[in-house]
């Protein structure tokens, strides 16, 4: 990655991770941001995802996130010490509190020690750096049980002059669309009216995170934000500097959602499960979702073992109106199923090995309809169990 | 077990189960009978239940259950055998198929090879009795991945006169609300009218199999029966009889949803989970499943490993209206949560010792209405990933 100009990244260790690993990110910017923010759906909502999300209105001067403790459900304690947090990190920028967007991941119920960011935030203000160094830092100061910090770069043109997209993820456990255990930034130096920014993300959300799952859970923390210079606005509607800006923005999103798939706790396997020819998308996306949460399903991905009956059975479980005996699936351009029977072209040389495969395309043909939709998913395996039977100790 | 008078039950190998244990299992009544059944709502529905709803209309003579072979997907033949199979238990009994009650349950998608239970159901009838060992055999042939057979049996005592009810039932995987890979098919010797029976089956169904999950998962085949002779009916409205029958009927129903989730794949764990003080009975039920079925709370509960939090965000990712800081929880009567942050009684102690018990008793208080449900389920291990990654071959 070239130096950011706009904005300067940090990462450390304030005490938080047993491990004392990288636990603290901030971002720093020299100009003023919007940012477009998305978060989690759970009626239990994390203090720093209160704030932020009234944060979000403002001007945004700086973004302070935390892994190791979530701040969620610790009552009045939770919405004191994110403010701590904000307010110290506004000290140091020279911002009010309302300009800082902050969040926090990690477990559950445990109260944040805040004045353990407080000793930091002077430390990570000093180093924060336009440096490709300072990004990684603030990368993987946010992962929790990730194996591998996640991170993607885009190039725009826009008008005969090269604009940078880039940003970071953290997922894992708890994956779900609607935000899961999610939590992505993304920052570009293209200046954008707030309002189209927003419906741009959005977009770009539902095809990306919203399209993602690892275990069907959804978090308390789920946030993904998208900042961007405020003043001075090169994209006011749609049009080319638009169109060219969205597809950066949704190759990036999808880079990142992949990759949180893949890194799935336990996960082997990566699998993309369409459903075609349904009668409406939102009909397609719950067939595809149920398919792709199905643990019999999951489980069967690990085994290698086909056993097309079980994604038969998780189809029809959608409640989705269909067509019961018209449906085809296929797996890797492979036809398994043909008008919801065995295919005569399934030979056991193919039940044998069509699920060998790292990468899964699982396409599910209602032919009923004209609607289609993506999602993305992982195999269940013993390590799924083992990472989350001791997550505390 | 006291000899049934009305019922004879046997049960074989036929040769639909790899492992050669029995697979066919026969009822035959000397009386006519009527049923009360539910099926599964999955909208991919197997030959048999097709077929057998629309006999439940119909008095019944006889019924047949083959283990080893849903005869699921199997497009026009799967109907086609199905009624080669009716239509040799009709025979053999000398009733007509549209009074033969047929439920498969095994592997989805594979053809069913009819010839093999047509050659079995002479031996099969010649050998039915009203002994235990009958209704042994029965219990045993309907059988998948069981590690038990399930039944119970119960005394009613009606204007002085002692019946029975008993009944057997299978499950193991795929268990979920709304009949999951589960057949259960309940017995009586009272003579009952059909309408107020199915209310009363209703009502039982609906506190105990409709209130059980193992893995999120419903089936194609789920059927669950309850059958009694049709003539000279005692019970035909509520009243102390109905009462008393309901009363019997209800407790076996749950012993066998409870010896269901108990013989859950890979379960070592028993889990009650009671929703309290919601505002609906039906947003009580969803959150109390949402978190029954949560992959991350399975895990916790096998890693002993006390994560509160991921039963709060399970609560808040249901989308049912609460109060979001008034929810208490407490497990085996210890107090984890109150108003959605850490209780002040929740000492270390209690951390490490509150989910060793093998059963484990959760009530959620959501402080905010006056419904409350609870739900039956089970821990999630590593073998049950094995079990399932394996299930075919």
């Amino acid at each position: 990655m070239e130096k950011t100009n706009n904005f300067l990244f940090s990462g450390k260790y304030c005490g938080l991770k047993k491990n004392k690993a990288l636990d603290l990110g901030l971002m720093i910017s020299k100009v003023p941001l919007r940012v477009s923010a998305v978060f989690t759906k759970n009626k239990i909502k994390a203090a720093p995802v209160v704030i932020s999300k009234k944060n979000s209105k403002n001007i945004i001067k700086a973004l302070i996130v935390n892994s190791g403790n979530a701040n969620a459900c610790n009552g009045k304690y939770g919405f004191e010490d994110a403010k701590r947090v904000a307010l110290s990190v506004a000290k140091k920028t020279g911002a009010d509190e309302s300009n800082i967007f902050i969040c926090s991941t990690g477990l559950i119920g445990e109260r944040l020690d805040a004045s353990k960011i407080e000793r930091a935030v002077n430390e990570l203000a000093e180093y924060a750096s336009g440096e490709e160094s300072g990004f990684n830092d603030f990368a993987e100061a946010i992962m929790t049980t990730d194996t591998f910090s996640k991170t993607s770069f885009k190039d725009v043109l826009l008008n005969g002059a090269k604009y940078k997209i880039f940003g970071t993820a953290k997922g894992s456990g708890m994956i779900m669309p609607n935000m899961a255990t999610m939590l992505a930034f993304i920052f570009t130096d293209i200046p954008i009216e707030k309002e189209i920014a927003d419906e741009m993300f959005k977009e770009c959300i539902g095809e990306s995170f919203n399209s993602i799952t690892v275990d069907g859970e959804t978090s308390t923390n789920d946030t993904a934000a998208f900042f961007y210079p405020a003043e001075n606005p090169l994209i006011k509607k749609r049009g080319a500097n638009y169109n060219a800006a969205k597809a950066a923005l949704s190759d990036l999103c999808l880079d990142l959602a992949k990759m949180i798939v893949k890194d799935g706790e336990g996960a082997t396997k990566f699998v993309r499960v369409t459903v075609k020819n349904a009668y409406t998308e939102s009909g397609a996306k719950k067939i595809a979702l149920t398919v792709a949460n199905s643990p019999l399903f999951k489980t069967m991905i690990t085994g290698e073992d086909l056993n097309w009956g079980r994604i038969m059975a998780a189809v029809g479980r959608a409640s989705v109106p269909l067509k019961s005996d018209k449906i085809d699936i296929y797996i890797n351009d492979k036809i398994i199923v043909e008008n919801s029977a065995a295919s005569k072209k399934l030979t056991k040389a193919i039940e044998e090995t069509v699920l060998s495969p790292d990468e899964i395309e699982l396409t599910i043909d209602l032919k009923c309809g004209k609607k289609s939709r993506s999602v993305l998913t992982c195999n269940f395996t013993r390590e799924y169990i083992d990472i989350n039977a001791s997550y505390r100790s």
